[in-house]
């Protein structure tokens, strides 16, 4: 195929501005957890009050922990209870957990490269699901007309068995986390699949990882990431 | 992002025949080491001195030699000292070393098909990952401060224990290598998606694998192929 | 972003009819092959002699055949001599023979869930290497300077030991095979890649498969399907 240098050149720099302009690079946080730990955990701040009736709640997570092992993978607990902590649990199952039993999908399993990890929920009808780079599980249903409750303290890198405490070494996380988003509602299998091929989508209203502050304690270190 | 309607129709306008003119193909040279030696290896000659405190290497690589066997993916000599040398480890693993102890990622095993294989480094957050097939590891905080040296040789096939010499047959690369590209920075994420897919993407300032100078030695075979 | 309900319907006809018309559904023929024989085989009449300094040769081909078993994917044999054999060898490798040794290849096996396969080679570079499901292998350097030689047959389904006889059921082919095209270059691997995922690409010169003439031999069925 022929095609003269200049109209390579004018081609080059058209796209050149129109790729940078309209799908542009963003550059996020990435939390590296880089061993096991009792206290290594960081704590997010929500825009709004986890009062949910619904939810999708996505990150991209990637781990060297292998077999036997609980893996913590985001822990949301109010004073006296635990309201939504998701898990990678002995099997290599996939979990999350709204009171009581939680709720189990056989999917591939965690590993070294990034996995892109969305769950949702919708109080309404009880289906949750999640998706896993893009493809969605087999729907399941799940704690219908429960609520979850506000007021509570998000971490990651933790399960806390009481406020903020209670680590157990042997569930916390190991390897790094980014782009933590989540809203309170339900999105469309389509908004997931975009928001795991990096394209722009609405921001999430709950934890939006563009603009998210958050606290660090232990040794966890935070690097930058161009997506 | 606001884009006008009127735009956007020229947009796919322009990008449709830009595609179909320039999307075309190019011709690569494909590196072939066809068995075992202490011998066969390829200098490559970079642009500028790997005086480096950051960077994104790339390369296609194939190889049939499997189980327990170090391969030598890349490596970097100044007269004294290994400045970057890439591995696959006797279990599989991944890994590359700046000097001393290295950094290794378990990700899945390199086999007969080839694989993408990029892994990034910056020494000012020390966070390094590889990309396999366009999906990124975990990160890894890994000799944050460090400077690659200025003025030693690269090259395919061997490891040099010594400045281009003691090389160790059971450690030689085997199978084919192609496509290898170099920056002197940390490229995105989605940068290096668009390098596995073939897209055209700035070009390697270190080493451009379409315009690259390489010295032959031993029985490597440079055969010519179509991306 | 926002874009108006009219323009998406405009939109989304254009695509759809554009998608028709260009990149749309082709009905092609599936040859199965139901179980072992040393009978069944479909004769490939090829547009062209098989007088061959280069050939691309693709397939989609699915077997529940495993373990220790030979299985001929594809043979060509003039008078007295075998000139192209394609083959899944003892030990699950893939394989093709000119004269001779012949060059093999350790990639996924084949199994249950067609695998879209294609073998190139090269005579000027000896340059061989196959593509599973778009994926391409390592390169290996065979037969350089070969000539294929025309005036053969083409079959499938079956090993000739001798011309169109000496079929050994312990060789033969059991499952579906179909889209089998071949030209008389070496294509390149967006161009393979395209074929893979079913974008139109240039015709085979040698076979094309949406216009291809076959002889049926045996117990072998030919069955419609829509790509």
């Amino acid at each position: 195929m022929v095609c003269s240098n200049k109209l390579r050149f004018w081609i080059i720099v058209f796209l050149t501005v129109a790729c940078t302009v309209w799908a542009g690079e963003v550059t996020i946080k990435n939390l590296v957890f880089p061993n096991e730990s009792d206290n290594s955990y960081v704590e997010l701040v929500p825009e709004i009050p986890l009062n949910l009736k619904a939810f999708t709640l996505c990150m991209r997570v990637a781990t060297e922990l292998q077999g036997k092992r609980e893996i913590i993978l985001f822990a949301y607990r109010t004073k006296n209870h635990d309201e939504l902590n998701v898990w990678r649990e002995l099997d290599g199952r996939l979990s999350f957990y709204l009171a009581g039993d939680g709720v189990l999908f056989q999917v591939p399993d965690l590993g070294g490269l990034e996995t892109h990890l969305c769950v949702i929920w919708d109080s309404s009808s009880g289906a949750s699901a999640l998706f896993v780079n893009g493809r969605r599980s087999l729907t399941k249903i799940y704690s219908k007309d429960h609520t979850i409750k506000p007021n509570g303290k998000v971490i990651l890198g933790q399960d806390p068995d009481s406020y903020l405490g209670d680590f157990d070494i042997k569930q916390s996380f190991v390897g790094s986390i980014s782009d933590v988003n989540m809203w309170d509602v339900v999105l469309s299998d389509g908004t997931i699949q975009d928001i795991y091929t990096e394209k722009r989508v609405p921001r999430g209203n709950i934890f939006d990882w563009q603009s998210i502050k958050f606290n660090i304690n232990g040794a966890v270190q935070v690097v930058d990431r161009d997506l």
